[in-house]
C-alpha cells in the first residue's frame, strides 16, 4: 500500500484490515445468500420481482415472507449490529499499544465467532450454540472497547 | 495508544474516539437489552429457541412478536441508520481544522441526542419528546457533513 | 483540513472523502424520505406517534403498514447493508497505491449505482434496472477488496 499514513508500519494495523476485510466479505455474502433463498423459495417482497412469473394472481403468489429468507435476512441483520462495533472498535484498538498476539487472539475470535454464528443459524444447530457464537464476538468488542476506553481517557 | 499516526496528538480526533466509544457501546447494549425483553415477554423469532420451553405446540406459542420487543429492536436499527453516518462524519470532520470546543458542541449534543431518543423510545415519553432528540442528533451530523464537504470541496 | 494525518495529501483519500460524504447524505435523507411518507400515508407504528390523532380508536387506525413506506424503509437497509462495506473497503483502498482515475472510476460507479438503485426502487422501475443498480455497487466494493487482499495479505 502507499504508505502515506504508515498505516502499514503498524503490523496491528495491518491485521486489523486482512481481518476486517474478511469479516466484511462474509458480511457482503449474506446478500447474496439472500437472493438465492429468495429465487430457490419463490418469495419476493416487491410486486416488480415477480412480473417475470406472470401478470395478476399468478405473480401475485409469489409476494410472500418465506421462514428460510427470514432466517437469511436476520443473520444479515445480525452481522450488521455485531459487525459495525467490530470494525469501530478494532481499528482505534490497532492504535493502542496492544502488542500483535493480543490484538490477532481479539480479531481471530471474532472472525470465528462470526461464521460460527452463521453456520449455526443457517443449519439451525439447537440452542445454545448460536447465542454462545454471538456472545464470544459480543464479548471480545467489549474487551477491545475497554481497551481503548482506558487509554483514550486516562490521556490528558 | 501507540503514537503511530499520530491519532492523538490531534486533540479533537482523541475526543471523537472517547464519544464514539461512548456511542457504540450504548448501541451494542441495545442487543442485550432485546435478548432481555425476549426472554421476560417469552417471544421469539426461531423454534431452536424455544426448544427449552418444551415441544411441538408448547414451544411454538413463544413464537411470536411482543410490542415492548419490537420496540427495542427498532431503536436498535434507527441507533444504526443515525449512529454509523455519525462515526463517518466525526472521524474526518475532527481533522477538518474546527476547535476543540466546537467539535465537543457537537459530540456531546450528538451523545445526549442519542442517550435521550432511547429512553424516550423506551418509557415511552410523548411526541415530540423522541422526535426532536432524533432531530438534533440528525442536525449536528449534517453540520459535521457540512464542514466536511466545505473543506473537502474547496481543496485543489 | 488540518493535515495532521497527511490525510490531504493522499488525493485518492480526498476523493473518498468527497465521495464517501455524497453518499452517507444520501443514506441519511432516507430518514426524511420515511419521515415524509408516514406522514403522507399516516402510517405509524408507535402509539405515542399518532396521539395528535385523536384518542383510541380515532388513532388507533393509524397505527398500520403502508407499502410506500415500507419500501423506503426497503431501500433503507438496503442502504446500510451495501453503503457500509463501501465505506471500509473504499477508505483502506486509497492506501493501496491505486492510482488516482481508478478509485475515481470505483468510487463514481458506486455512487452512481446507489442513486440509480434508489430510483429504480422508489419509482419503481420494471426488473432488472433495481437489481443491476444493486450489482454493480457490490461488484466495485468486492474489486475494491480484492485489491485490498491482495496487498495486504502479500505484506511481511
Amino acid at each position: 500500500m502507499r504508505n502515506v499514513h504508515g498505516f502499514l508500519d503498524n503490523d496491528v494495523t495491518l491485521a486489523f484490515i486482512r481481518y476486517g476485510t474478511i469479516i466484511v466479505v462474509k458480511m457482503m455474502l449474506m446478500s447474496t445468500i439472500t437472493a438465492f433463498f429468495r429465487m430457490k423459495k419463490k418469495a419476493f417482497v416487491n410486486p416488480e420481482d415477480t412480473a417475470s412469473f406472470g401478470k395478476g394472481e399468478n405473480a401475485k403468489k409469489y409476494l410472500r415472507t418465506d421462514p428460510d429468507v427470514e432466517r437469511v435476512r436476520r443473520i444479515h441483520l445480525n452481522d450488521l449490529e455485531n459487525i459495525i462495533p467490530f470494525l469501530f472498535a478494532g481499528f482505534f484498538y490497532s492504535f493502542s499499544g496492544v502488542s500483535l498476539s493480543t490484538a490477532l487472539l481479539h480479531y481471530r475470535i471474532f472472525l470465528g465467532s462470526r461464521i460460527f454464528h452463521t453456520i449455526a443459524y443457517l443449519v439451525p444447530l439447537p440452542q445454545p450454540a448460536r447465542g454462545l457464537a454471538w456472545m464470544a464476538g459480543y464479548l471480545v468488542t467489549f474487551s477491545m472497547m475497554y481497551k481503548i476506553i482506558m487509554i483514550a481517557f486516562t490521556m490528558s
